[in-house]
């Protein structure tokens, strides 16, 4: 039996095709993510994937597999040298962006006549447009994902502070499947579960270079604070999935109370924007349009000094995800990513009004042949908690 | 008003010396992990730290500081140069295993002149020697710690799987200050919250460098699978602490109904391991010793093929632990480090038993000027969970 089920085949293919173009002649994948990505196993040991052939996979621990010609065993990643001619090689890629500088060095001791180049903007160009398994596997995270959005009202207590409204979520999604661990590109990126913001906080920078911030705690300085949940805020829940191995991310806004008819008017200008902008999305729509339209809408409606922040604003409006929350493509002014068939985003407009917190909405779409689909459809308006 | 309160200054002074010792001129630190250390914050940017006089501070994003000559804000880490002349120096320490092989490339342009050092060996000999606000943090994260566990028995229910279980632990974890991240050190490492274990999947075998395995799911192949909690089984809590900054690590071991006999004979030798070996140790004990001493009191008693694992075995039996849950030193055989006063290590010889599950507990010690103190303090006996 093949070590490899099919919807791999088929990411290999892409990687190789990828290979090919850039006349890159080998690939070689050691991060626990890409590792998912390539067999859909985490294991302690390298994937080595050439241009042309059978990908090969050197596992250092035992885990049990189908008797295969192309798993191997090894004490430590040296030994794929009596496996692979690896010194003939004349390029490789390694993942220079994902696996540490000393990690980098011993790897490419193994290749010592090898042009070097960054197998890490090769895998999230791969990773980018997804597979069929990959989507199914989206879609059902995603249904989950809705699933526990409904039980957040009957979460809600008087006296509650936003990081206990949080803990109660976090509860409900490890009930509904979520595996709890956060994976994030880039060696800065933290964060636990989500973000739930209210008040003062929702507009509090944080070091961390997500959509919104929140001062956190001193270990992990985003998100919630601590602040009270107070008559007259909003509490904008934007607890990330993975439900499963893929994320899927969403965002709904609920309030303490009536807000005011300014928080009413930019939640609705956010649902606007996912109406206008996302929804009309095509493939060959350029994520740079997508940014400038929506920016334009918020400055249209006078909403640009709130548009994603307000003493810190987010350059983009969206991101591309699947194994890790943060993927290509970027919704920001810069990108120069087309939409295709099979990219899945979070789009996030969102709006901090100082005082009352966060509004807006977020949902993750799928991009199809001929626009793009919401795989997070749920009730969009603002839910008053004292209401349910 | 100074930017580092005096406890930061004292471990800036002891990484100066050690920069000293080595003839390395200057330290760059990046790290989310000993950004907190260097200055108790994470910022978005770094920390410049020469082999004399005062570090510098580049912010790459607002955040709120006293008046300070030595924090600086940036648009790019390339404008320290603007700051200080990194041109001339010779030698510099960059964070070669924490950061990415293309940070690493990045910064080290800054000081085109300069021989590249390892920051991480630097920084994590620093810190296996806590300051005094390190240990006033640790004891309080380890009095909640505590707290929590006395909660756990009140949290069984008859049906649940381990999932089910430790996902009402990671609640209580959370209501008592736990930030859930969870920081390890190497970029392969990854665990949510802790690892729960019961029956069969105690000696599963998992990718990731942990004490024991589990294994896990298809995402985070470690700890609980769904293994239902049935008679006759130990349920092994391994959840660790990070109750604010720092982490404790303790684990206890639950039943559900009796065990066999030979569990409870393995679980005392656990107790008497703790009692015999880590409870008599001092200052200059080393951690090999450590190690082979415990090896020694399983193989007496007959349990070496349980120690610490079955199929896989783990080569250490206890770790410093601080900021991060894996840190020096490691108690293994080959371990050149000894005790010192200001270490605190998780002690935790554990016996797998097939079937049953996994025995034994773990504690966190302080290491003091005459021996250790145990941070971790609580009964030790397998509590009966149908028994509360």
């Amino acid at each position: 039996m093949e070590f490899l089920q099919p919807d791999y085949r088929l990411r290999i293919t892409k990687l190789q095709s990828l290979l090919q173009r850039q006349g890159i002649e080998a690939l070689v994948v050691t991060s626990n993510v890409n590792l998912l990505y390539v067999c859909g196993e985490v294991f302690s040991g390298l994937a080595f994937i050439p241009q042309e052939g059978e990908a090969q996979f050197f596992l250092r621990r035992p885990q049990l597999h189908p008797e295969s010609t192309t798993v191997h065993y090894v004490r430590k990643i040296e030994q794929i040298t009596e496996h692979i001619d690896t010194a003939s090689l004349r390029s490789v890629a390694l993942e220079l962006d994902e696996q540490s500088y000393s990690d980098i060095q011993r790897q490419r001791k193994l290749f010592p006549e090898a042009e070097l180049h960054n197998a890490t903007a090769l895998l999230r160009e791969a990773r980018m447009v997804k597979t069929p398994l990959e989507l199914e596997q989206i879609r059902e995270g995603a249904r989950r994902h809705v699933e526990t959005y409904k039980i957040i009202p009957s979460l809600y207590r008087d006296g509650m502070t936003d990081r206990d409204l949080q803990i109660e979520i976090e509860r409900e999604m490890r009930w509904h499947g979520s595996i709890g661990l956060f994976r994030c590109f880039g060696s800065a990126m933290e964060i636990f579960m989500g973000s739930l913001l209210t008040g003062d906080n929702a507009g509090a920078p944080s070091p961390y270079d997500f959509a919104l911030g929140g001062a956190g705690t001193q270990a992990l300085p985003l998100g919630a604070n601590g602040t009270p949940l107070r008559q007259g805020q909003a509490v904008m829940v934007d607890m990330a999935g993975n439900y499963g191995v893929y994320y899927s991310d969403m965002t709904r806004t609920y309030s303490i109370g009536r807000l005011t008819d300014e928080a009413y008017r930019l939640h609705e200008l956010s649902c606007a924007i996912h109406r206008e902008v996302m929804q009309r999305a095509i493939p060959g729509t350029s994520c740079a349009a997508l940014y400038n339209d929506s920016l334009h809408m918020a400055e249209e409606a006078g909403a640009l000094p709130y548009f994603m922040g307000t003493e810190l604003q987010a350059q983009f409006v969206g991101h591309g995800l699947g194994l890790q929350i943060n993927e290509l493509p970027v919704l920001m002014g810069r990108s120069k990513d087309c939409l295709q068939p099979g990219m899945v985003i979070a789009f996030e407009p969102k709006f901090v009004l100082p005082h009352i917190g966060a509004v807006g909405i977020e949902n993750t779409y799928l991009v199809t042949e001929t626009g793009v689909e919401n795989l997070t459809p749920a009730p969009e308006a603002i839910i008053d908690l004292t209401q349910r």
